[in-house]
């Protein structure tokens, strides 16, 4: 099945709003076995998402429009599907009284324009929404299917998981999907996990059976193995094991589990508890954690001690430590996991100190980063050089320190040893 | 000048790479007074490349293309302009000693695919390419232009910068860019910004100089005023001003300054400083504030006090109070950011206690949130039914507290109080 995605807002035209609902539909649509073909944005004008609309269903079997559907003057998509599909907009009482009582039980006005989205083209259907209260539309045109879908991520996901995708397996008789694995790395360059990994390109070159991607992320590679067609677990299998040889302990988890979601797990088998002390991230290394689900058993808390005093009356780090080597030094990392370890009684403690930027400090070049980790058996401090801007220093501090903490856990050694001698 | 994007890669498609160079794009001709009217994403097949660019070519004055120029057998870019524009390919020698320097230069192998970089389209000039090795192109065809560039962001970025911009305003006659001014507001949906703002659309709508449009994020929405042409600074200034008059005070700023820099601007204007104590928010308000440059000046810490009895041990919670009512209540709420203020020596603290989920807690449904604002001049608490999963409820929370705040250091009375009487 053919899929084209057409994303309507001015918002995504003039750069102030990331298409991200494009990159979540690919992935998902691809996973479930349907093709995407394209992706057309266009503004909120009427004539201009007429045309891609024309242009989209003539092209492909299904048509999935983000946005466009609110309660505003530039919400035009139910129009424009309309004006394709050759029908008129029908107010469906229903739905209104569906919006109404929404409205009604979030204390929220409907305005005249908010009963815009109770219209429905003939011959089309309404999607229920719900997270939020712009409804979505199916509506078949000349042998395609048009699903209109909100803007707004969370709900744009709930209603195609649970009413876009469905319905559209059931039109293409549920198509065999590609077997895939991927495999997580941390701490090693794409440029060397592609190189690690030279024999087994070039093996599955020959047979073809098997396609390699890579994707970078901040401190992280991918390694996507997916089979050339339907099917092909088993050659898919083979080859992550040949991976798995190659790449050594710098692989954290396959599929879509997150380091902070391994170092959690991990924390959860040993019945531990983790606490955490911040400077340069201020607080992300804490939200990281505290986005794994169930984490709560495990993470006991942090403190981001962002002025230097509070280093020292808060977690306890030396005063002439402080005094005669500044903040970023990899005894106050050290110092500072002990001491947030103690002062919230977690098994373990982390910590992070450096510069961020935009500018050095104290002498320290912007980027030079120490991460530690107290735990029952001893503690390890990491001295860092990393790259970027302000916001990437942040990210990679705490890729690297949920880092550490994995392999002191496995009782890894503190960097990955594999040596690249191709 | 009317410029659309086309992005080449099946990584796109698959969703496996967020279509950041349009974000990019989009906001960088935007901001030099081009219109980017469309953005297309296509997969590497040269059909579909050729297909989307005559569509492209035949609505835009230039049309700007992203990825498909480098050295393998799925980069079909070149071929692709040159079938649109109904020439040949020749290779260019002197792009060829160029190619084969570059490649001498940093050791690599120039293969016969490679050796494709060299082609141009008859008519057509190359563009150098200073960061890698792949050349861009800019080809006339029937009256608009054809720019292609490498996928690589920076190599993109600076090849528009330096070479693709300055030609498209040389041919632009170099346009007056429309005025424009943003309102930012905060804590009201934006269903209700527009019901406040339809005086001003009808009467904008009869002029037809302005342009309103409403842009949605997590507890914030942007109203952008934008001229209908070139210059209209004064009639965009006259729409804003009753646009201030219409919205009262949950307009918090202009432009791009985001909800926390004004709160640490606030601060600094008042000599004050912050602390801030996070259950649910678990780090994200203290991430949040440091993403503020310059808040060092203002920001002393915070404490994530994510199990329970952290909220007594280090914040001084009231043991009695957690025991009877437990973590979910308005006066842990109150008594965290009064612990957190007085730990951390702020002048201020600030605190969120509550449910994200996915589950209910100690019989609260999901999304029942306290925040609270402990100052010199006392403190106040607001109780929140937040909506949405687990990521949206944390924003949503981080949002309304950096509200509370900033309501509490303006002297405004704790909720906006315009009556929407329409």
């Amino acid at each position: 099945m053919k899929v084209e995605l057409v994303a309507v807002g001015d918002e995504l035209l003039i750069g102030d709003v990331v298409n991200t609902n494009a990159t979540r539909l690919g992935r998902l649509l691809t996973d479930a076995g349907m093709r995407v073909t394209g992706i057309s944005t266009v503004g909120d004008g009427l004539d201009e998402l007429v045309d891609v609309l024309r242009i989209a269903v003539g092209r492909a079997d299904a048509v999935l429009i983000t946005g466009g559907l609110g309660p505003t003057s530039d919400d035009r998509t139910r129009e424009a599907v309309a004006r394709v599909a050759g029908v008129a907009l029908r107010r469906d009482p229903e739905v209104e009284q569906w919006l109404r009582d929404r409205y009604k039980d979030t204390g929220r006005t409907l305005t005249a324009l908010g009963l815009q989205q109770a219209d429905v083209p003939e011959g089309g259907r309404m999607l229920p929404n719900g997270r939020g209260s712009a409804p979505g539309l199916a509506v078949d045109v000349r042998g395609s299917v048009v699903y209109a879908t909100p803007g707004v991520p969370h709900e744009m996901a709930a209603m195609v998981a649970e009413q876009v995708l469905p319905d559209m397996l059931r039109r293409a008789g549920s198509p065999a999907p590609r077997a895939q694995r991927v495999l997580r790395t941390v701490g090693v360059g794409e440029g060397i996990i592609a190189a690690y990994l030279e024999p087994l390109e070039k093996e599955l070159a020959q047979a073809g059976a098997v396609e390699v991607a890579y994707l970078a992320e901040p401190g992280e590679t991918r390694v996507k193995l997916t089979s050339a067609g339907p099917g092909g677990g088993a050659a898919v299998d083979a080859a992550a094991l040949r991976a798995y040889e190659l790449l050594g302990d710098c692989v954290y988890a396959e599929g879509t589990e997150q380091l902070a979601a391994v170092v959690a797990r991990l924390l959860a088998e040993r019945g531990a508890t983790l606490a955490a002390a911040e400077s340069l991230t201020g607080g992300q290394l804490a939200a990281t954690l505290v986005g794994v689900p169930g984490v709560s058993a495990v993470f006991r808390g942090s403190v981001t001690a962002y002025a230097t005093d509070v280093k020292q009356s808060v977690l306890g780090v030396d005063a002439a430590l402080l005094a005669a080597e500044g903040a970023v030094h990899p005894g106050v990392a050290r110092e500072m996991a002990a001491g947030v370890r103690s002062l919230l009684s977690g098994t373990y403690g982390v910590a992070t100190t450096g510069v961020a930027g935009p500018d050095p400090q104290d002498g320290h070049p912007v980027g030079e980063v120490y991460i530690a980790v107290a735990g029952p058996d001893g503690d390890a401090v990491a001295a860092l050089a990393l790259p970027g801007d302000r916001d990437r220093i942040r990210t990679l501090a705490v890729v690297r320190s949920l880092e550490l903490l994995r392999r002191t856990l496995l009782g890894l050694p503190q960097e990955h040893t594999r040596e690249f001698t191709g």
